[in-house]
């Protein structure tokens, strides 16, 4: 058995959810939203389902989705995508960065990797055989720094796994550090994949700033974004991937391989979800962020200490006010004791954990949100 | 770029079916039905997806969809697998296939692979560090042989790749063959990686004999199944994965990294199909059969040497007695001139490619299968 895989525990998130469902908890966890996701969106999958195609779709998607994604992201992004030779739909994005990490990587190229980061990220970039190099993004504003850069990249580097709006930390990166990591990945002729999953769940009027747009950038970016995501139905798993040509012939090859091609029926409704007005998206922005400050005024009431969050389904409690240093112990208590499922976002480390950070999902209904509330004010 | 990918041309099926939407030839190359798949089934699922979940799912896939296939295959295999610790929900066997090789190689590991093989095989084994050694399986029966195995087999065998009904050859492999295998394995220590997606597709009154089931193999082997064959929904893209717990831990990191899960509307569906009656079940094999032999018998009239079809969509055609010794050149003329797609069987090699064989699928409406042979007939 591959030692890699084998060493590996079950994700947090999936401990966690199960943690909530069998002891009765308010899941806080792993970031789904309460909210059943458009039902329009969900009905045109319906449709699909019973009178639509039920067979392989083309392996790179079907056309209305590719055209669809190319429309959305000029509009929303002012990408400019060829949709026949620059876009392709994976089965969620996590098949998507899986497969840009097969395709890109070969054993004993350097990967840079920013922690904290995304759980998945590090086993597959060693799977792959990549040599992970990592940056640490450091409180509060997680930023870039030149010099953290230019520890992390050498002339071995081939790829850089990039997450923006960061999860957990709940930031955006700014135009200055977007330049700053453009500048390392030209010189160092690196492939950035962008996990651009939040782009957007961004509040306060932030604007998603997507790295293929950058000057030089355009030949050397794979974007990964999702529907699950965009359209608050995470069970989907509908992934969309866009790249220079050259870059996709080769991902392509590692979607073929790894799941050769995701449902046409969901396909179709996600083409049709992302065609929805402008309104739809502002308006599930701003519920977000309505959330998004109904449960920090709340965390804030009870005392705790709250960390800003600008974009994602997350914020983040520092418990060390509390006393507590060990975040895992901790969610373990509240989950166990409390009845809410949190995530200790040590689980985003390689190295050098963090241990007094713990992560909450507020894209729930005010009722769940000020269940929890009531639940963790019996904490204090 | 990683070089394995990178080298790959896209898939044969893939072109096939994109030249077939082209030119509007009547596409019998990739394997997927006419058929729109039972009703009933489309209809539980287009329910799922208007009211019930569409957020992330269990990782391990729904537990009613985990019964479900527990209970399916003991009812139809004998199997006696335990449904919490021993089957897993992938999207679509292609990731399962993934991910097992992913999961139970090392790299320098060797795996033992038999040609004519499904052309995912050796891209996701070379990728996965596995070194490949090759059994040829030669017509009529493409059986095994003592001599072959002991040739591929050596001490630094850890998995083998396994197909069985046979795509594309329409063969099922006898109880000698897989009494062999296993003794191979279990004399090597090797885990047998079993793609049983065609077990349901058999005729002539054969039943699928799972190596799962058979002496030693129950802790050595991987059951890779298909809600998408079963039930001719090759769209849903919904495999399982029946292992050993020691072994499926392993895998469900894999499984974990590369999809996380799979949609839970399909999976609830596709739970609820496993349980149909057996008529279902005889029907659809009845139903594939008839077929077979509507095409076999007009092929036959028209002249051509027709292989027999045991199982699978597909039956094989000899065009050696037609002169012909190049099969990729004669589907490119069949599907251009002739307005028919197949699939040319050396894209099924690796080395040794059989030249004069060419694949059809029969899994198609009456109509389509004498449009076809009325093309094909304009052929002789
Ligand atoms: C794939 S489960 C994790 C979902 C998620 O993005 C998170 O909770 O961070
Ligand atoms: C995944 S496309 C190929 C489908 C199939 O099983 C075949 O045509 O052999």
């Amino acid at each position: 058995m591959n030692p890699i895989f084998s060493a590996l525990q079950t994700s947090v998130f999936e401990v966690m959810s199960r943690l909530a469902r069998e002891t009765g908890a308010v899941n806080l966890g792993q970031g789904f939203p309460d909210d059943p996701g458009p039902l329009d969106v969900r009905q045109k999958a319906a449709d699909a389902v019973v009178n639509g195609w039920n067979q392989y779709p083309p392996m790179m998607g079907i056309p209305e989705l590719r055209q669809a994604a190319a429309t959305h992201f000029k509009h929303w992004q002012g990408l400019d995508l060829d949709a026949d030779s620059e876009v392709m739909v994976t089965s969620g994005a996590t098949e998507a960065i899986a497969g840009a990490l097969m395709a890109l990587i070969t054993p004993g190229d350097e990967v840079v990797l920013f922690e904290p980061m995304y759980d998945a990220y590090l086993p597959l970039v060693r799977r792959a055989g990549g040599i992970p190099k990592f940056v640490t993004l450091t409180p509060p504003a997680f930023g870039l720094t030149e010099e953290a850069l230019a520890r992390a990249f050498s002339p071995k580097t081939k790829v850089v796994l990039f997450n923006n709006p960061l999860n957990p930390t709940a930031t955006i990166f700014s135009e200055a550090d977007l330049d700053l990591l453009a500048d390392f990945c030209i010189r160092h002729d690196a492939v950035a994949i962008c996990d651009e999953v939040w782009e957007h769940v961004v509040f306060d009027g932030h604007r998603h700033k997507p790295m293929l747009a950058r000057p030089g950038m355009r030949e050397r970016t794979v974007k990964i974004s999702s529907a699950g995501k965009i359209f608050s139905l995470t069970g989907w798993k509908v992934g969309m991937v866009m790249a220079a040509p050259k870059l996709m012939r080769v991902l392509s090859k590692a979607h073929q391989y790894v799941t050769f091609t995701t449902p046409p029926n969901l396909q179709a409704a996600v083409a049709y979800g992302l065609g929805k007005d402008d309104s739809y998206f502002e308006g599930m922005r701003a519920d977000f962020q309505r959330s998004r400050d109904r449960f920090a005024d709340g965390l804030k009431g009870l005392g705790f200490s709250v960390l800003p969050s600008v974009g994602t389904y997350f914020l983040n409690v520092d418990i060390a006010p509390l006393g507590e240093s060990d975040d895992v112990a901790f969610c373990q208590r509240l989950v166990t004791e409390n009845g809410v499922a949190a995530i200790p976002v040590s689980a985003f480390y390689a190295e050098g954990a963090v241990k007094n950070v713990v992560r909450f999902c507020f894209a729930k209904h005010d009722a769940t949100l000020d269940a929890a509330l009531e639940r963790l004010a019996a904490w204090k």
